[in-house]
Parts: structure tokens; C-alpha cells; sequence
């Protein structure tokens, strides 16, 4: 098939639009990513992760110039609705240029955080599977990591990097303990700041209380603005590959991967169908709901058991 | 039922029962809220919003000391993980007190927000339905608001509050340009700093650029920590209350709120049924696609299809 070999051969305005069928669900676009599918498998996904404020966005844009200057190509997926590469023009018409955005070794495809309803981790597996097919070789997932869907959405990447900055507030630094749980890499950005070797230290230590952990969590320092310590993160991203995807781990570690994919796929598909559901009536349950003609739970019921023959 | 009596007579223990049983969706407890729905309808619901360190918790604090002092009872729903409602002891054995633990007026329920996979605003909604059944006359929900699953919750409240500080970065700002839209009061919190005034002038900038709005949105200063502008806030509350739930326009807001309760049910049953059918293989299907013997949109439209008969 034309459109397959096109992927295939790393053609940019054939994937941007199969990219955005498969946003669509096009039953089209879905039987070409079913037959890319074989293709996939050589990329090395990482994500990046971290509170607002914490400089992912200039790390991110270390990184990728780290590995474009090793000759590699990078496939961009930017969820942080604040992040330049995601477009970062919510305040208005002001639109902030990245000096990847010419350099055709670097593709960036943005998702929107709103209106997905829990779809956001399919999206971005679906995307990691195209820039994969398309011989991308590093992929970096860039995501404002507060909520559940961008926690799911870490499921994709191979490595999680969590990002932090010395300084913040008790109550960033408490939202950060969660993301402490996915973190493969920390790194403790803006550390030329006062307290960045407080950072560093606290971090540690609330790695130290971790229960349960199956491989060792590097803390880096850097400067991503002035590409300080981007190095290290790269070394420390590829430790963290040799350990966590080479022996006995890396099937189970692949199989989660593939089920949290598949998860996200079910989910989606189901929630569609509760749309159709609650679209089908002809009457607005949710007038008698509102009205305490009916309750929801009964009616939720009684919507799901009809879906199962829509 | 004696339950129900319980719950109608406002007993707390019975009711944290229910609510626990509730979340692990057990059908007796289902059956139960069933009976409740027809006496809900008369609690007025109130979220609070914002992004990390906009002292929401603060607020929120003496929003529940302003009504108790009304002689009004409050249930608080706390999603925030930083909030000390919520415990907000992610920062290892430190757990923060506050002035209403001890008071029979007030019921603090916490709902984590990992591991929900999108039920947060259907527990929202169960919650809400428990505590208005309870009689509890006000009902604050405070979550962060980065997220999608944080924006849903809000589809639970009669007004929307959201939370903005002084001086915050960009990145920070840029993000609640997303949470302006669902805004029915803005408050501009630690009002006593440097920039308060800049802050409430870029709000009503933010506030006039929008497209279509159905109803003026106040700007607050308020210094929650001392109380200041608490009565302000009320009374905006109580402002938003008396246009958009009365008239014509709240029969449609009414039912809008109970299909996004209905959606959140609909979502969560059939979520549970993804989970019963990837459990019923005998074997894992993820293996197959971890190995890409398989790709996982042909296995999850096969899932699916089956889910209609489990």
C-alpha cells in the first residue's frame, strides 16, 4: 500500500496526516497503522515529565540538539500546554519560535490536553508507533505532569525523566512526591539557583524511602538554557536503557508497555460507544436525571447494558 | 432501610461507610444511593481551582470558617494531593492540621487522584449526592486544575472558583488560560503582594477576550491566610448562584450537570468491563503485542466486540 511505504520511508506530510485520521479514529487510518505495526519496535521513547515551572521545555530542547549532534533523529510529542513546541500561545496571540522547528531531522507533533477524555495515552502510543515506522530513532514525550492522564501517558516512554527546580513551594514539592513513583531519571534543573544542592539532597532522600524500587534512580544536575549537565542526562537516560531494557526485565517491562497501549485503545473504543449510547435516546435521560425523575446509577445501568448491542 | 434512615439523619460514620463502598462499587452500596438520589437537590456545590501554590487550601480553609460562622454545615470533597484536607502528607510523616477536624459541622472526604483512571468526577458526583442526602447545606470541592480529569470534576459544582496568585511565571499563566474558561469567580489569593493589581487588571483583560460567555465573571483579592475578601468571595458565590441557578437558563445547566454525572457513570461500568475482559484471557494478550505477533488495534476491536457478551 502507497500510503505504508510512504510512512515507511519517513515521509513528514503523509504521517501528519495519518496522525491526525488516527485522532479522528478513520477506520482508514487505523488499517495502515495495523500494517505499519511490524515496522515499529526500534525507537527508544522518553518522556519528560515535571511540574509547571520547572524549565522542561528548554530541557527538552537540550536534549533533542544533545542527540541531533550525534546524528540522530528525534520525534517530538508535546503535551505541556504551556511548551513552545505544543504551539504555548494560550496567553493570546503571542507564539514562541524553537530552533528545531527547520531542521528535518526533528518531528513535533503536538496534543491537546482538553477534550480527550482519558484518550491522551492511546494518542500518544498511537503517535510513538508512527514516528517509530517512520525510522525515527529517539522519540521525546514532553507532558505537564500533575493529573492521572499525564501519569498514564508516561506508560509510553521507555525512560521517565522527572523534572525539578531548587526553590519551589511546599506545596509543588508535594505534588512532585507522586511523580517521584514513575521517575526512572530525576533532574534537578536550574542548578545554578540558591538551594540546588538542598534539591538535589532532599531528593535523594525521598528516594531513599521508597519502598519498593528495581533499579537505582540518577539524580542529575543541569542548566538546560545553557546545556549544562544535558550530557549527563543523555548517560544517565542510556543507563537507565542498559539495565532496564536489556535482560530478564525487558519482556515484562515490554508487555506492560504493550498493555497499557491496549488499555488505552479498550477504553477509548468503549467510551465512544458510551457516547453512542447516551446519543441513541431519543429522550434526554439526562432531563429525568436532573429533574429526580430517575436516578443516574439505574440509568448508567440500563445504558450499558444497551450498549453492548449498539 | 435502616442505612438510608442513617444517611438521611446525617450520621457520619454510616456515611463514610457508604462512601468507601461506593468507590469499590459495591451493588449494595449502589442500591443504597439509589434510594438517597430522590432526596438530593438541595446542597449548594462550590469548586475551588487553580494551579499549584495559588493557596487554594488556605481559601478553602476560610471559605468553610465563613459559612460555619453562617451557621451553615460544609462537606469538603479534597482532590488537591497537596491539600492538607487530603491529608497532604505526600511529603513523608508530615501531616498538617487544621482549625475543622474537630468540628461536627464539617465532613472532609479525600479522593486520591492516581488510579482513578478517570472515575474522579464520578466519585466526585457520588460523594456529592452522599453529603447533599447527609443535609449538609454547602459542599466545596477543591481539586488542582492542570489536568482534564480536574477540569471534569468541576462539571459537579453549581460555581466554579478559580485560584490565581500574583507574580506567577509564564508557564504557570499560560495554563490557567485553560482553566479561564470554566471560571464562574476569579479570585486573585495572597492579594498583599507586589503585582496583585497587575494580575486582576490581566484577569479582566483575559475575561474581556472571550468569545461567547453567558455571564459576568467577578474578580475577588482576597489574603485567605487573614481572611480578607472571604466575604467578598461569598457573596460573589452567592451573586453567580442567584443568576445562573435560577430562570430559565438553570433547567439547562441542571441537566448538563446530570449528563456529566451519567457520563462519568456510563465511562467508569464500561472501563470496569475493559478490565473484566482482559482478565478473562486465559492468555495475555499484551505478550502478543509486546512480541508485535500482534498489533494492538486489532486485539483491542476484538476485545470489544467480545466485551458486549461479558
Amino acid at each position: 500500500m502507497e500510503v505504508v511505504a510512504s510512512i515507511l520511508a519517513g515521509d513528514v506530510p503523509t504521517a501528519a496526516r495519518l496522525m491526525r485520521d488516527l485522532d479522528d479514529r478513520r477506520p482508514d487510518a487505523i488499517a495502515i497503522v495495523k500494517q505499519l505495526y511490524a515496522h515499529t519496535g526500534k525507537a527508544y521513547v522518553v518522556g519528560v515529565t515535571g511540574n509547571p515551572g520547572a524549565g522542561k521545555s528548554s530541557l527538552v530542547d537540550a536534549l533533542i540538539a544533545h542527540y541531533r549532534a550525534a546524528g540522530e533523529t528525534v520525534g517530538v510529542i508535546a503535551i505541556d500546554p504551556s511548551s513552545p513546541f505544543s504551539g504555548g500561545a494560550l496567553l493570546g496571540d503571542r507564539v514562541r519560535m524553537h530552533r528545531h522547528s527547520l531542521d528535518p531531522g526533528v518531528f513535533i507533533r503536538s496534543l491537546a490536553t482538553r477534550g480527550h477524555l482519558g484518550g491522551l495515552s492511546r494518542s500518544t502510543f498511537d503517535i510513538a508507533h508512527v514516528f517509530d515506522a517512520m525510522g525515527f530513532q529517539k522519540i521525546v514525550i514532553e507532558t505537564v505532569g500533575v493529573g492521572q492522564d499525564e501519569v498514564d501517558v508516561m506508560a509510553a516512554a521507555h525512560t521517565t525523566v522527572v523534572v525539578s527546580v531548587p526553590g519551589l513551594g511546599d506545596e509543588i514539592q508535594a505534588i512532585k512526591a507522586g511523580l517521584l513513583e514513575i521517575a526512572d531519571v530525576l533532574v534537578v534543573n536550574k542548578s545554578d539557583r540558591e538551594g540546588a544542592d538542598r534539591t538535589v539532597r532532599e531528593l535523594r532522600h525521598m528516594l531513599g524511602l521508597r519502598v519498593a524500587h528495581d533499579h537505582e534512580v540518577a539524580v542529575v544536575s543541569t542548566v538546560a538554557t545553557r546545556g549544562t549537565g544535558v550530557a549527563e542526562l543523555a548517560a544517565a537516560i542510556e543507563a537507565h536503557r542498559a539495565t532496564a531494557w536489556s535482560g530478564p526485565g525487558a519482556a515484562t517491562r515490554a508487555t506492560a508497555r504493550a498493555r497499557a497501549h491496549l488499555e488505552g485503545l479498550v477504553r477509548a473504543m468503549l467510551a465512544e460507544r458510551a457516547s453512542r449510547v447516551l446519543a441513541a435516546h431519543v429522550t434526554d435521560p439526562a432531563v429525568d436525571v436532573a429533574a429526580r425523575r430517575k436516578d443516574p446509577w439505574s440509568i448508567a445501568e440500563e445504558l450499558v447494558a444497551l450498549s453492548g448491542t449498539l
